[in-house]
């Protein structure tokens, strides 16, 4: 049996490619499906079928893609109606090689949500794993909260029903191989391991340890910001997009040409936030890297030109493709030579002033400042330094009237990142006095210095 | 958590690296241990920790040139003097990152073996995986004879009881990670897959299913070759071998070169049976590339040069990586250019005729052909092709005066591999007329030919 | 400046990389052009043009690919009426970066074929570098056959006055980088090296050595094959072909697929000759991996499909982008798992009795043989063993009456390979007795054998 | 014949890979010489002769280790004593495969400096190429300073008759390779090609349109700085070095680790100046990674421990290697997930003032700033900004006394980045307001602002 996990770095995701004795089936694949094709290629495998454990809201899915590559059958769900693929139902099964897939309705997370069981029929009839999606990841479950407040409820039921009257009961001894890993919005509190079983799930998984009811109670009481884009993903994975065929070339712009791009052109600078604050063209959004996959959606619109500016095109390609598997098909091209050409060209410079939790220390004490903490509400209620504001920076350039234009703004988030996004924005809102807290929150409290929690939560 | 498995294809052996917050250890390294410090670097972590899980027989292990590289301790079981490293004892703890390593011992396939759990203490203090070394494999059991005939009933007692008193009770959902994987030396009937749970074998592991008096005598009943290189080995992992520092260098030898070697030289032809078949080097010793893990061990010297000749080049390096962890340090070069540039030198070539098993068909009742089969005794034993002789390949050198000079050898094994070996074995010797069976008994019996087994195992 | 030459083996074609300063030039891309945008990121360019030096004949060219890519603009000479592209004349530059290119009209290959020549304006505005296509190689000069027999005479002379009124006066200093190497179709004795100069050209190539006179008689008395795919590459090539976007996915086929396959596929043994000896499939085509380049346009047609089989896979991903470069979109598949796959599964096995020179001296008292040599007719007339018939192997399956049935037939080449693919064509056509000798007539020199040549040409 | 350009980047370093029919010679190998057994390799070669065309005092050469690797000879020049390899004479003749390679004594860089021509017999007896070391470079010619300025008259009508009577005379179609590119220190106006021809120099060369007389002026008149490191450099490669064997595997340091180290710690963050002034471990050094061979010889130390920063470990390995090319061997490790890691962890951080062309204009004005140059004398006598001060980099720290600690210190150079070093070193020097000038002086012109010359110079 040849199974390898496939891990999209920034989304958390995870796919997984399984096969025996020359054909092979892809679970949940991502856009960028070369990886895919190389796997295959290197075991003498055929991808005959292509599985979606549920209608992705946070990437763009690429099974139309590796389907049209190499001639596979798209399953998913029956609870939804796809403009492609065919619907699979409890019990299906599909054989290869010495394997045994079938499918599980895990609904929950989304209506139409599935698991596939896998036996290996040269062993024995027994599972031996289970793709589970998001209905339940190593230490956490899924989000219930996609369908909107109203049917959290519902939907959180359902969720508790499926693990433990589908999952569970698979025996203790099933490997059980999540859509998420540690770091995705889908799911809050995922642990940082690659696989794990349904016995250690049960003796170590918070959520399972409840009652149906308390399940559903933590269900409804948890919070989670749904992105904009999330939208857009619905739509794409339900209707299917464009197929890509390769990742495309991006332009390699000087800065003669990069200065003569029309207003509209969305620049993103992917540089860490010490070095974006150490210098940076005026105007531009700040999202380092590693964070492209779960920040983008919130700031870059689908129709305007990106154009990505880095140290020295290092990371252009990784965040095209965490662009592309967001859906983004609008990426125009690169500052060629990265930021140094800029200021070579004697391009104009803006800088952000960094300071660190030290120095933080020492300014709260300055009447004029104002700190704004952008991390997630629950984050700030369970946890924030005296004095802050909290605006969440996937909002803040909505909530901009609440943050004083006359006053010197100081930002910090977990450890400096996304407040390096946030200072950028309030730059680009004219903003003049922005300071970033290098560590932020993290190095805060390694530092020693106190923090508060809100009463109600503490 | 960092975990990677890393396979080792031919010894089927697998070792593994597992880390948390910048540090890792390493479970039964390679000798060949660039591989552990590519991984260490793409995830910034220094190994710190190599464990042993028993000293191995079939491949020399990598911990004191891993150890030197990176300077990290070793650990293997306290119930051997080994030359280098530290003893480790059943609960002793070792603590890196989140993660809580802890000494099971479990003796049975050899005396100190031991097994170890991890716990990832930020989840909970529950088991998350074991390392079960040689003890426990997918669908199978360690060997128990490695000390002799006379030991194995003692072994298989000890062994029995190590894997239902120490490992079984860590609970259905804990993950198993064996040392071997399918094809090795070390186990039998090991399944194909990377990982597997305690509670899947618990099920389907025909082993886990006997009594402790079957178990025995089952153990006592199996039946293994001890290559003569096995107590090559066991020196090397007690002693601890010349550290490699990178793989040699191998020579580019031409033809006129390689025709100028001493007669000691012993010369490989790594390519696939029926390429071997359609013309090789004079007195020269085929054995596939992918056979040289299992195989080399029988049939080379550690003290006269190896040469390796091959179609292209590309199998040279992974021949070099195979020959390096059975301990060759006199691996001297390769002819350049491929078996090709012999015979455009106008070196002398030989051949050995192939044969289908259509045409194995109707030369059998050509009473003037011996057919031999090389298979191991046992699997003679269990079903052979009417007629046929069997002589094991690994001691078919010494049993030549069973095989008749002056009748037409016609050689099957599995699938013409090992065939092939035996094929160049007879040629080396004298034997003119040398026939190989391609596809041998796989695909006879897929052609749906009969086959015999010896009754008392039928 | 950056500049990187591209070769393409077995075509030994030389396509070049030129950029300075963000902007690069593409001379002659081949069809898989990912190397030329992997070059373009590598150095922050984007390719602006892509210059053809001519319309070439024996693959198809990148440049639509290319260019729509990365957006670049096509020129090739004005004298051809191209479907696609610009015409450049003589005189007409092109600058970017420090780089000026300028066209020079050098006909004679062709009539519409140019040259480049490139000065590094930072430097001087002397030329450095000059891109001759096929009008000038190191030791050689073009084909002047292309257009037919009845033109040579006219084309020779335009050449002569081409490389004497255009490139040689450039001065000696001048670097020449010429659209093919040793080894190529495009030209009979190309020296092996990358680039050479017009000195040393002046001084070291014979043809430049001729009076007009004796250069056009050379050119008159030269002969070559044209093999049947030259006609469509050329109109492949003027008229433009389709966008492959990426290489194709082969599909990994089993014995089982293979065999339900229709008739009409066409299979292709790309493993060594004297594996293909020992064990190949019934009525399959053997041309070896490097010579699928040069010889698979005579056999393969472009509207069945095709069908490799290697030895583990490791070939197949060359031979593909081979047969993209001449044009073939008809690559299906490849045995899965290698020929071995096929025996494994009881599939028919046919071989080729190879021998070495030393037996073929020992044949050749045998007045049963026929003994076939399948180079070209001219290497024939310079030298040729004894008894020897010559068909060239690109017109075998034409003059197979020329071959008689009821004989034992030994087929030599240079090395052994070209009569490979003779042994497997004949083996197709019915013939039994059919003997290939290893190392051929290169051996059979060196093992001090005496040769024949035709007394005129001696 | 297999030709390769083996570049290495920063020292602007050029070694050869040269070889024909199974033999192969390596020209100024650097000292990781993995590459050149990864050519080897390719080819099927055997490296048999390492030929170094002077005793280097920029880098340390890999001829040791590459000769201990591979067994090979190693050659130089006679005119000094070396404590290995052998010396080799004026004419001495060196033949493989269908290669003559000779050689020529062509003092002037050093003594024993020499050249090596190259025929390829197969074609003619004409030269074909030369290796012309440090003596004749694409642009320029080589230093004659190194064996101090009392000898530069000698050495320079030394080097002007090696070249006039030696190289020149091979002829103008004979390509030329030389030991450095554009960047080296080891010339100043090298062109940035990678080969070069005699008759191209000899037209554009600006060097080589000069008498003997003037050509000898103008390298008298010719300035340099010799930085500390040359000495160990030439020592290193009289003597030679410590076979390295591998490239030493680093420590990845955590934030604690690093803070415990002694105070001899040598750390060398090699961002770029605008992320390095964005935020900084207090007292350490910048060199951004590209700098690393042309800067860290003046001033990191033989003995103290180097410990390397970097963004996220991208860079280290590059630097790893730029450090064990100038011969050290003290390199520790490096800071496990980079600069963010050390903030992440509450490490005290620093910043400077960056600041653009544009601002800098502005800041002029202010009588309190004392605006340093940090580019070699001879440029700032040959333009400059207005008011600047000029100290050299290199002995920046020697001069500190006249920079004055009560200024605002700006500090420019061409771009940048040296500035950033320096900006650096100040700051470890205890100067509290130091500020960087991003994109220098070539943005400075850029905008159109103006700059000065010294009279007697402009």
């Amino acid at each position: 049996m040849i199974f390898e996990i496939v891990k999209s770095r920034g989304l958390s995701h995870k796919s997984y490619f399984i096969g025996s004795r020359g054909a092979a089936a892809v679970i949940d694949p991502r856009r960028d499906v070369d990886i895919y094709l190389d796997i295959a290629k290197r075991h003498d495998m055929n991808v005959e079928m292509v599985f979606e454990t549920h209608r992705n809201e946070d990437y763009t899915v690429g099974s139309l893609e590796l389907s049209k590559l190499v001639d596979a059958k798209i399953y998913h769900g029956a609870g939804l109606d796809f403009a492609y693929g065919n619907p699979a139902h409890e019990g299906d099964s599909f054989e290869f090689g010495s394997l045994q897939l079938e499918v599980l309705e895990t609904p929950g997370h989304t209506p139409e949500s599935i698991s596939i069981t896998v036996k290996d029929m040269d062993a024995s009839e027994d599972v031996y794993m289970v793709f589970t999606g998001d209905a339940l990841f190593a230490g956490e479950v899924g989000r219930c909260d996609i369908y909107g407040p109203e049917e959290v409820e519902r939907m959180a039921g359902s969720l508790y029903d499926s693990i433990n009257q589908k999952i569970l009961p698979l025996g203790d001894g099933v490997i059980i191989c999540p859509a998420h890993g540690s770091g995705s919005v889908c799911g809050a509190e995922i642990r940082d391991v690659d696989i794990t079983t349904v016995g250690y799930e049960k003796k170590t998984n918070p959520l399972l340890q409840k009652t149906r009811r308390d399940f559903i109670e933590h269900k409804v009481a948890e919070r989670f910001y749904i992105p904009p884009y999330f939208k857009r993903m619905e739509l794409n994975n339900q209707r299917g997009v464009e197929i890509l065929c390769r990742l495309p070339h991006l332009r390699a712009l000087s800065t003669v040409e990069l200065q003569g791009m029309d207003d509209g052109v969305q620049i993103v600078d992917v540089r860490d936030p010490e070095s974006f604050a150490g210098g940076h063209i005026p105007g531009t959004l700040n999202i380092w890297s590693e964070g492209v996959p779960a920040f983008a959606g919130w700031f870059l619109n689908y129709h305007d030109p990106i154009v990505l500016v880095d140290y020295d095109g290092s990371r252009i390609e990784s965040v095209e493709r965490y662009l592309i598997r967001l859906g983004y098909d609008n990426i125009y091209g690169y500052l060629a030579g990265g930021f140094s050409s800029w200021f070579k060209s004697a391009g104009p410079v803006e800088t952000i002033e960094p300071c660190s939790v030290h120095e933080l220390r020492d300014k709260l004490e300055d009447p004029s400042i104002f700190l704004l903490d952008v991390r997630k509400e629950w984050e700030w209620e369970e946890e924030h330094i005296d004095g802050s504001h909290n605006i969440y920076i996937g909002i803040l350039e909505e909530k901009l009237e609440d943050v004083p234009k006359d006053r010197s703004i100081i930002l910090y988030c977990d450890t400096g990142y996304k407040a390096g996004i946030g200072a950028s924005i309030l730059k680009i809102n004219g903003y003049i006095n922005v300071t970033n807290v290098l560590g932020s929150i993290m190095a805060w409290k390694k530092a020693g210095y106190p923090t508060l929690g809100v009463e109600f939560h503490g």
